[in-house]
């Protein structure tokens, strides 16, 4: 952080814990230089960051003002999705959304993408860059089917952390999470079978679903504790399941963490019916509280398991290193595995295994959560401003998505189209959803550093929704 | 090559084309070191090297001699599959063989790994190491689904030598040409269907097929000119046929590339039969002569070839870089694409980019052709001396890969068991059918430069082929 960014920081924490209140006015530009032995420059720049994200205003010739928040935060409510087998469809939804993530003239509010900035990725570019430069022949051939041994042990140990003894044997490794969950997938469930998911639900493995012409049974799912078990134990009851696959660590969208308890409980059940779990733990690294939340897989005492995992979430997606702990199914997931790419690419796996051994692997996480922690306290403050009453939010405890969900009458699918001419763009809830459901909710991407334009997006967005409640509520006042 | 290589290559190419013959004292040293202007221990050095490949030999006081070729050249006769559809097994023979490719204590002869030793690869390694110094946050973010455009402008370019006109947006890359066969056949069919194949085949496309539910049915292929188009159109007429997969350039395990017309021919009767067709040209870019062989897709004028190669067999398959151009089933192919990996990684597409935007590729190209051409004269020789009587062997046109077919009573899969023990290692012929028929055939791997310890190592497959046939022989006597 720079000099002001600490003190911008160490003010909107002063503001958070109600030692500056709504209202009050801060202190002077010249009282700040003297307490933090900064600049005039500084302290004004500070307060310029303030500004931007409506956290303070300046008032000409008074000083500057807490802002008021709009309205107190508002959770969503237990999800309840069609309780019955369903084909995926929403296809063309993602791919307008993973078709060209890198068009840059338009500001992509909604995607997975981490920061990419953070200097503590520094070195595993020079890693990377170095490897290269000196990598002899071996470097560049096929890997072994597994993947590269060093990357295993260093993805065994990272795994105790969240309760699990696993061995490099146990792991193979991947293009990316995406393929260990198609690959996890594709080992357990052929078409027409039925696949349990938390709902709403990562579109990446919805797609996988419908590639495999499988149906998805989406579960109830509350926002803060994860998919419902009593739901669930019906459905299996009901359904012949052939695979329940969750994310109960951080999860994508709604940004819970299942609490011990009941990932416990989860695997039992599961053991109760005999039925395999496909664990996306991609995000469970960006936890922000200590420690590390336990996997489901932590609970597995019969191999039932299959822990699906990258480093896309955590450092770099373009790397496309990712990884699966398959249980008792290696065999059947190795063979997926060989089909599906051969072997995933030799040095971008060393480069992380030296990245991680060398330390800085945790170094990077503990600065990335809290800058993402930093950034989530920013964005509900933006939301809590210029968002429509009645907009509920999720509370993430990692990550970086936020989860919303819009007072009836909202489609944002519909709001995505009018936000096309400012060239911002949101991920619809329809997207995490097989049927489509979900058009009333949104996710949110606060991942990059919060700044004036992401501010007014934000704001843009808030205000379009309104013009559309607005519009809706005459809508039906006139008919 | 060093000064001692060039004088060892261009004796070697007198005896190739009889200037010395069989029998004759080739020149002196002495002489030699006038001729080229040389010292004496390059000559010595170049007599060595010729010893070392079973060329010349040297006779105390007398000097070096011309060597006999054992036995005339026999090329592999027309195969004979069985002609209906079948399951796919021999999973467990393909995994000895990908499990490890780098367990450097074992000396693959069969394996299909490209020289990566050649100096034309190092302006390669410098761009990779340059892009992970030089790169800004979005090399290391998702690449478009699509692939990075800087390749596939590239690839649209490079495709013209072979007959096509592409445009950047027909071509998707993928992650090897592994998950470009792999998505081309689950975008054209699922469980029970049935796919035609030239056989023998490719070990990892047979194995796609197992992993979908899917049959294989194997066409007779001739050895010199490929596919049987007589059997395939019986075969089209009497099975519900949904794909033709075929190698029809610098085949794999063949090396035959099929003549022009029958590749024309092949596409009408595809045409006739309302029938996809997934090329993989894997090797195209390897064959040895001039013009680049056309590929079927240059004949495709309604869109139902999928053309499918990577960088893996002329670069290196450690990068993971390969291409498909999918004609009418793009959108299928896209959303097979999407859920199979996400994007593939972005920085070595655009390193290869680069690499043949600047001309390094195609001199990489002239030099390794070349360069395989070389030794695949040399292990011929080696094969012709040390081999069994009645040894069949293809002649390749391109790549890097030679096909052997064995006498009656050789059990290639026995002959891998055996040579366990001398740490060597054959490709089996069964890898490369469906129902492990070809136990008489292995495939030997040539691209790396011949050394003494290779030279050894084929001697010993073929006397251990020689001392198994002596069994049987003996076995077949006594009963």
């Amino acid at each position: 952080m720079t000099r002001y960014e600490q003190v911008a920081e160490e003010l909107r924490r002063r503001i958070e814990h109600g030692l500056y209140r709504v209202g009050d006015r801060l202190p002077s530009i010249r009282a700040l230089c003297q307490e933090f032995g900064v600049s005039v420059s500084t302290v004004q720049e500070a307060y310029r960051r303030l500004e931007d994200v409506a956290l303070v205003e300046s008032r000409p010739k008074s000083g500057f003002f807490v802002l008021p928040r709009q309205v107190p935060t508002q959770l969503p409510t237990m999800t309840r999705p069609a309780q019955r087998p369903l084909d995926v469809s929403q296809w063309d939804q993602v791919l307008a959304m993973v078709g060209s993530p890198g068009d840059e003239t338009v500001l992509m509010l909604g995607g997975g993408i981490p920061d990419l900035e953070s200097p503590t990725l520094k070195p595993l570019q020079r890693l990377l860059g170095g490897l290269h430069r000196g990598s002899g022949a071996q470097g560049y051939n096929y890997d072994p089917l597994a993947g590269s041994l060093e990357l295993r042990r260093q993805v065994a140990r990272l795994t105790t952390a969240s309760g699990c003894l696993l061995h490099p044997d146990d792991i193979l490794t991947t293009t990316g999470c995406q393929e260990a969950l198609a690959i996890a997938i594709r080992a357990l469930a052929g078409p027409g079978d039925v696949v349990a998911v938390d709902s709403p639900s990562f579109y990446g493995t919805l797609q996988i679903l419908k590639a495999n012409g499988l149906k998805a049974l989406e579960i109830p799912t509350d926002p803060q504790t994860g998919i419902s078990l009593e739901a669930l134990e019906l459905a299996l009851e009901q359904w012949p399941i052939r695979a329940i696959q969750v994310t109960p660590t951080c999860n994508n969208p709604l940004g819970y963490t299942m609490p011990e308890a009941k990932k416990r409980e989860l695997v039992r059940l599961a053991q109760r019916f005999d039925v395999a779990i496909i664990e996306d733990d991609v995000y469970g690294d960006l936890a922000y509280g200590l420690p590390r939340p336990r996997t489901l897989k932590s609970f597995d005492d019969d191999g039932r398991v299959l822990l699906c995992s990258s480093f896309s979430k955590t450092l770099m997606p373009g790397l496309r290193v990712g990884w699966i702990a398959p249980g008792r199914y290696r065999d059947r997931v190795a063979h997926m595995k060989y089909v599906s790419t051969g072997a995933s690419a030799t040095l971008p796996q060393l480069a992380v295994a030296a990245f991680v051994e060398r330390g800085h692997y945790e170094r990077h996480l503990r600065e990335i959560t809290r800058q993402y922690q930093r950034h989530r306290d920013i964005l509900l403050g933006w939301i809590e401003r210029w968002f429509p009453t009645g907009t509920a939010v999720s509370y993430p405890q990692g990550s970086f998505l936020l989860w919303l969900e819009m007072p009836a009458g909202i489609d944002c699918v519909d709001l995505n189209a009018r936000l096309a001419a400012s060239r911002i763009r949101i991920a619809p809830g329809s997207l995490f959803s097989a049927s489509g459901k979900y058009r009333d909710c949104l996710r949110l991407n606060y991942a990059p550093r919060p700044t004036a334009d992401t501010a007014r997006a934000v704001r843009t967005v808030g205000e379009t929704l309104s013009a559309m409640l607005d519009e809706e509520r005459a809508w039906q006042a006139s008919s």
